[in-house]
């Protein structure tokens, strides 16, 4: 099993949404994202104004991308924003080249931004800055943005819930990292601290985009009561962690206290948030469709879980266990009915185009 | 001489101008920062003027520090604009809470940035960005930057000079890493480096910096045909090289292909390259008057040469060497008249600043 330790110093920070949200095959987040660009360069096309911009006078469009972790898919996303930005400039008759383009890259303080740094494109065609912080509160100047983009980053939350941790809680998560075959208390725990985040991202971004402006995320989403490789998947680690602690290697109260910090919301639940916010009009809410692959890749799939993972669990397990709980996590997945019975759904994922109302 | 290794893995990139511009001293490069501190406050009160920089309009105020190394030095600069700006404002009847800060850490792509982002002062009261990139380029969209400061950074060239590596050149460098004892002809093209980094620095923040902006630059500086500590020291190590070189240890060719990418210009040769570039008006140059220090540490001198041109040395001999060279540089640094013979000048200083003017 020497492939597991692969990824041994894959950094938690460097690739966090890696697979987690796709589960189902090699590449599938790159995949998604493909799609995704598509759909991306439309909404462009069809909802970017210029007009009303006030780019007119003076030729600089900013850009930010939130959670880009260290590349190279956030310049690839970058490359097609400024494309289809172009396209459409020509369409309505400016010069594409009196513009010019400011591309704020921000993930977290402990990403590797001396990595993105140095992979930036040599022929790229903006002004980079890398913009350290939490996007659950602000990061740039009031109505300094015209165009926010998110892939895959809004499904981790700032925080696990507290109440979750608590033993005295009704809705302590006994024995459980994850909250979908956990009691229901559980499960709106986590439904508040994601409310409770995205009503801090939505804020801040209303006050950072321009009128007008547009915002684009690509989101890891599920169906409400489906069965859900992804979680089920997630499950399947706490039970690994649960055998190891039944080994007496570590403690029944650290899996206790770990919880994986992350939510896939239903597309009702976002729509919700986002009108109850208010600031946003919802132009764009659909599913991506991926194309099935055929053949499942159980051990690529591991591997993905473990570079999107290990940082934070030997924050919180040590170094010592991780060789052991992914080996065992592979059997596991190997042994799984998830990938051949076909009651459970991939994971979902939907696109958001989001318009800035005027203010 | 353990003391010596004390800063073996300081990256050169992290602190480059670090002591270069001042060896006369512990904490010089940071005093002469003390004092230009209050320098930089007068000159704001005096030539910052918010109405031409249509800020009331908009409230975001732009600040770009090129050269920032990784803190603590650039966070206290910002703080200092930041606050100069705040009195400005007030004393304008303007309400300083209105406005918000943008400020822009700029260096090279090899600076440790993640280091810079994690060391932010969590009290601080701007947004922060990381720009890497050199600034003899474009680093930011067209007027788009109000202020711009530059403290120790302007002195690296961005290249040494093709001429004086090149052996059929009457300007080779021979058995020389400086200019300062060298045909004059090295110095030329070291001046001639400098000038036209010179000229591509200014058109670059010309095009950023909106009409009326400020630039305050901190620079070192000689003065003509002076004898001068920091030069005499730079020779020292030159020697100290071929010292090396004539034990076998290292070939003189690698020696006579090394030469320090650093020039110090005399004021008179900066106002005329600020003037032949035509963008900048010069408000205020003067030269930094430090107090003396009575005692003079050459240990610690030395430990600061070697924080900074550890990396840079390393690169272009490898680092088996740098014990010994940065041992016999410490022994001819002590025997040196250069500390106690009077006709040595103090390495210069000069304070500059320059408004845009207006297109």
């Amino acid at each position: 099993m020497k492939w597991l330790s692969g990824t041994a110093d894959a950094d938690y920070g460097d690739d966090r949404g890696y697979m987690v949200t796709n589960p189902s095959g090699v590449g599938c987040r790159r995949s998604g994202i493909d799609i995704a660009k598509q759909i991306l360069k439309e909404a462009i096309l069809q909802h970017f104004d210029i007009e009303t911009l006030h780019l007119v006078s003076s030729h600089a469009f900013k850009i930010a991308d939130l959670g880009c972790s260290v590349g190279p898919n956030t310049f690839s996303v970058v490359e097609n924003i400024i494309e289809s930005i172009s396209i459409k400039l020509q369409y309505n008759g400016y010069d594409f080249d009196k513009f010019e383009f400011q591309v704020f890259f921000n993930d977290h303080v402990f990403n590797d931004f001396n990595t993105l740094f140095k992979s930036l494109p040599v022929d790229k065609t903006y002004y980079a800055a890398g913009v350290p912080g939490s996007f659950h509160g602000r990061l740039f100047p009031k109505s300094s943005i015209h165009f926010i983009h998110s892939s895959y980053a809004l499904q981790w939350l700032s925080r696990v819930p507290k109440e979750i941790l608590d033993k005295d809680s009704p809705a302590f998560n006994k024995g459980k990292i994850f909250f979908s075959t956990s009691p229901k208390k559980v499960e709106l725990a986590y439904s508040a601290q994601f409310a409770e985040d995205m009503a801090c991202f939505l804020n801040s971004r209303a006050l950072e985009l321009v009128s007008g402006g547009l915002m684009t995320l690509l989101f890891p989403s599920t169906t409400l009561n489906c069965k859900n490789r992804m979680t089920a998947a997630i499950d399947m680690f706490g039970d690994v962690l649960l055998d190891i602690a039944s080994k007496g290697k570590i403690s029944e109260e650290l899996v206790d206290s770990f919880n994986m910090p992350q939510y896939f919301p239903s597309p009702e639940e976002l729509k919700l948030l986002i009108e109850s916010d208010g600031n946003f009009s919802i132009q764009k809410m659909e599913p991506i469709v991926r194309p099935l692959t055929t053949e499942i890749n159980v051990k690529s799939i591991v591997l993905h879980f473990r570079a999107a993972w290990q940082g934070m669990l030997k924050d919180h397990f040590g170094g010592d266990i991780m060789d052991e709980a992914f080996e065992q996590f592979y059997n596991k997945m190997v042994e799984s009915a998830i990938w051949t019975d076909s009651s459970y759904q991939r994971s979902g994922e939907l696109f958001l185009v989001l318009k800035r109302k005027f203010v």
